[in-house]
């Protein structure tokens, strides 16, 4: 695969991981190596991976919508580092993510994610990800 | 200046710039070599420069709040990109913002600013940034 493909893939495993609530594979999209931050809509920034990973266990279990999938995935990689936006597309609303990932022996991994409510039209889906699950 | 203190300038320019609606000083902060992204909050993502600075244009002649300034900022270098994240402190709200810079001649550009809501408690205002003009 080239560096698109792979992040691309890697982008794709986190909304994989989000739709399936699987907690071990969401475990594996973030990085081990250095710092990393996730912003989700309306919180606090979680700047440890412990407490990243910690939201994310209880987003799994909460009776929220997680039939979430991206669209218009736009991607722009300066070397080592690469910088994902897209839409985060649910049943009855629509979010903006910036994704950002680093490149570590074996792939790609997420460093940031931040994620919030977007007040403007529903953005065509244009499929960039794989079916819903 | 070392890098991390040529980031952090770069970021205050940007809040500077937003707080003074200086039009000039808020194109001088952002890139002009490669791809940007802006995400105001709510809105839809900008993909392109001049729709970018389209955009502040607009702000800084609305109503809206300016009086905006940066507090607990965090940053994370990645060779020739810069990853920064804030609260943007206004009088009776807060946001979260994502920052990306690149380095290039003459400092640090940005390419990507996404702030969106904070409904948590509002944070302490740790004075990272600039007292207020």
């Amino acid at each position: 695969m080239s560096h698109n493909e792979q992040i691309l893939f890697a982008n794709e495993a986190f909304y994989l991981a989000f739709r399936a609530r699987d907690l071990a594979a969401m475990d594996a999209v973030w990085d081990r190596q250095g710092p990393v931050c996730c912003v989700h809509p309306g919180w606090r920034p979680i700047n440890d991976r412990d407490g990243v990973m910690e939201s994310w266990k209880g987003i799994f279990t909460s009776d929220g919508e997680h039939e979430v999938r991206s669209a218009q995935v736009r991607l722009t990689q300066h070397a080592e580092v690469a910088l994902v936006t897209c839409y985060e597309l649910l049943a009855t609303s629509h979010l903006v993510a910036t994704n950002m990932f680093v490149r570590r022996e074996g792939g790609w991994r997420m460093i940031h994610h931040h994620a919030s409510a977007c007040f403007a039209g529903r953005p065509i889906d244009d499929a960039a990800g794989p079916p819903m699950q």
